[in-house]
This record gives structure tokens, C-alpha cells and sequence, in this order.
């Protein structure tokens, strides 16, 4: 089976794919060998829109973290025929009522940098104490099935916002999300590390499950 | 179970509500008896948002119909957690490549008349023969089921645009669009003869015998 994912973001796509292709937990803990687990991901091919670069970049007009991975869902089955797995993805500050939300990627304008939107984020909570500064990463992926069928999956993990950018890896906000399980910001953890309890990540996962649910059972 | 239409369109309620109370064809062919068979209807209550006015329209940004059939739906159902029914219909004219399409119902400008969108209609085909007048109604209807399932169906009907608005019934394009099978234009069928040949009976007699099958066996 193919699958597109509905991004050029090579951040994500990297991610996404490291996700996608993970062994299966389940099976991997019944057998013990991982090469012979991997069935369901094994049918799976994962194009991405670099594959595609004639289809345009989706605009997200949608009101909703949810409706903009619809959107863009629909809009590359439509242009491709494929099966398009599409993530809109935020972050959720509490002292911030949920801001920047579905705008997180252009919070500081568009165009902005990664860097800009953390420097807007900190300067905007200055002087609020640690324990008011809890936030969200939330991830909605849209699956488009076919023309008649798309399915949306959640994933969420809390955090608290840190005084200032600590660590190099990841991208967006990962600099400024402190994960209290893991001891460190998600710029801090492997990509594997942050893979496991990202909002991406629980995503992906339940994702992929459903995949393999109506490849298996048509349901 | 409760079912939602995503309009407070009184034509459309009206429209929809019939098609959805129709007897089982199928049924009713098996058992003649059509007191007793309507049993899957029976359990569907249908809520319309006149029911819900603290909810507000919802914006028609979507590119294609199938864009804002869905954006509707997953709006009324997240603002009232009921499985929401929305329709996006439109008139695809060959001769204006398939306009006016996504923007039927405000072709002539925001805000205006069905009237004034027949006149536009009208004037731009002025001239052009018959058999060069070729058009379809479109309906497309998405069901936001749960905040993680959205099914989408489709009807679609061919008709030619007469030279001029031929009967008082139905609403919209009806009266300029000749149904070549029924030897009217739709505005001169009842409102059952329509619904047995339209855009909107097909599209929501499969959007019901979907809801049947999803009730019965949660494919």
C-alpha cells in the first residue's frame, strides 16, 4: 500500500517516517525477532509531497488544528490518488488560553523563523513563574482513505514552557518544551527519545494502527 | 440515534428531511408492508441547527464542495457533539468550465438572490445552442460521525440550462435546469419527483444507507 504524506517539511518528514517505520511493539515483545515483525509497515511505501512537486502547497485556512489536516489530507488525495496521511500540529499555553494554537508555525508573522516564534513565546510569559507555565504540544492527523473516508487520530503530551531555548535537536518549539518525564526539553532528547512520547509520535502511532486496522479488516 | 443537517436552509431541511424519511425501497419491495419496515429510519432523530441557534453558520472557505461538505460537518459536530450531516452543492455548467461550481450559491455576488443568479446564468450562455448547454447538479455530503471518522458520498445528476426560468417549484437552479429523462425542468417536478432523480436524493439516500450500514456493523 502506498501512502503520501501531505508535507515538504523535511523536519516532519524525517520524524514521521522514523515513526512509520518503527517495528511493532506488540509483536516485537511476542517473537523476540524483530526482522520477521514488521509486516504491516513492510507494505507500506511512503511518498511524501517532495515525490510530487507540481501538487501546490495546501493553504490552511482552517479554524482548527483538525480542519487543517482534513483539508490538506483531502486536498493530496485529491491531486494524487493516494492514500495522504496530513498532521497539523501546535502548541497549547495555558496562560496563554491555548495560544499560538493552531497559528504555532506563523505565531510571530509570517515567514517567521522557528527562532522568532520561541523569542515571541518567552517574551510573552516574562516573569510568570514555573508553575503557571504549563503547556500542550496537541498533533491531529487526517487520513484520507479515498474519496468517502477520512479517519483523524490525536496525540498530546504536557510540558512547561523553560526562561530560555535549551538544546539542538528537533525544530519549532521543541527549545523552549520542557517534558517533565524526561527530565530534559524535547530539543534535548534523541529524535528517537522524542519520537516515543511526542505529540507526533502518539499520533503517528494511532495512525499507523488504524492503518493496519482497515488493511486487514476493511473496517 | 441523533443525526444533525448542518443548515438552516429552510428548502434544503425540507428537501433532506423527506429523502431521509423515505420508506426502505428494498424493504418495502420484499415485505409490501410499509408501516412496518422503516426501521432504520425510525431510530435516526434529525436535528437541523435551527435547533442549535448559539451556533454559528459556518464559513464556506473550502476550494471544492467536497472541502466545505466536510468543513461543515466537523464544525457542527465538534460545536454540538451530534453526528452531523452537511451537504455542498452545486451547478457544474460545461460551457463555463464547470462553473458555477463551488460558488453556485453566491454567483451573482455575497448576499444575493437565486434569481439573480439565474438572470447572471442566463445572460452568460445567451446565444449558445442547446446541445452546447450541458450541465450537472453536484451534491457532495460529508457525515462527521465522531471526532474521528468523516465519511463522504456523492450525486450527481445531467440536465441542459433552458433559455429561460421555466417553473415555480424547487429553489436555486431549478428552474433553468431541463432534466431531459422527466421532460421538465426541475422546477416544474414535485418536490418527491425531484428527490427521486436529483443530486440531493442520490447523494443523501447514499449518505443514509451508509449511516444504516455504520449502525449495524460499525464499518
Amino acid at each position: 500500500m502506498k501512502l503520501i504524506l501531505a508535507t515538504r517539511n523535511q523536519h516532519k518528514i524525517e520524524e514521521i517516517k522514523k515513526i512509520l517505520s518503527e517495528p511493532d511493539e506488540e509483536k516485537l515483545a511476542r517473537s523476540g525477532d524483530q526482522a520477521s515483525t514488521n509486516i504491516a509497515t513492510q507494505k507500506l511505501e511512503i511518498l511524501t509531497l517532495r515525490d510530487f512537486p507540481d501538487v501546490p502547497e495546501v493553504e490552511e485556512t482552517g479554524k482548527t488544528m483538525q480542519e487543517n489536516a482534513i483539508l490538506k489530507a483531502v486536498a493530496v488525495y485529491n491531486a494524487t490518488g493516494i492514500p495522504a496521511l496530513a498532521d497539523d500540529s501546535g502548541l497549547e499555553v495555558d496562560a496563554l488560553k491555548g495560544a499560538p494554537g493552531v497559528v504555532s508555525a506563523r505565531f510571530a508573522g509570517q515567514g517567521c523563523t522557528y527562532k522568532d516564534n520561541n523569542v515571541k513565546l518567552l517574551g510573552l510569559l516574562k516573569g510568570i513563574p514555573e508553575e503557571k507555565r504549563g503547556a500542550a504540544f496537541r498533533c491531529v492527523v487526517a487520513l484520507a482513505l479515498n474519496q468517502n473516508d477520512v479517519r483523524i487520530v490525536e496525540g498530546k503530551v504536557r510540558g512547561v514552557i523553560t526562561d530560555k531555548e535549551i538544546g539542538g535537536n528537533g525544530f519549532g518549539y521543541d527549545p523552549v518544551f520542557y517534558h517533565p518525564e524526561s527530565g530534559k526539553t524535547f530539543a534535548e532528547l534523541t529524535q528517537e527519545e522524542k519520537n516515543r512520547v511526542s505529540h507526533r509520535g502518539i499520533a503517528f502511532r494511532k495512525a499507523k494502527e488504524l492503518i493496519k486496522r482497515l488493511m486487514t479488516n476493511n473496517g
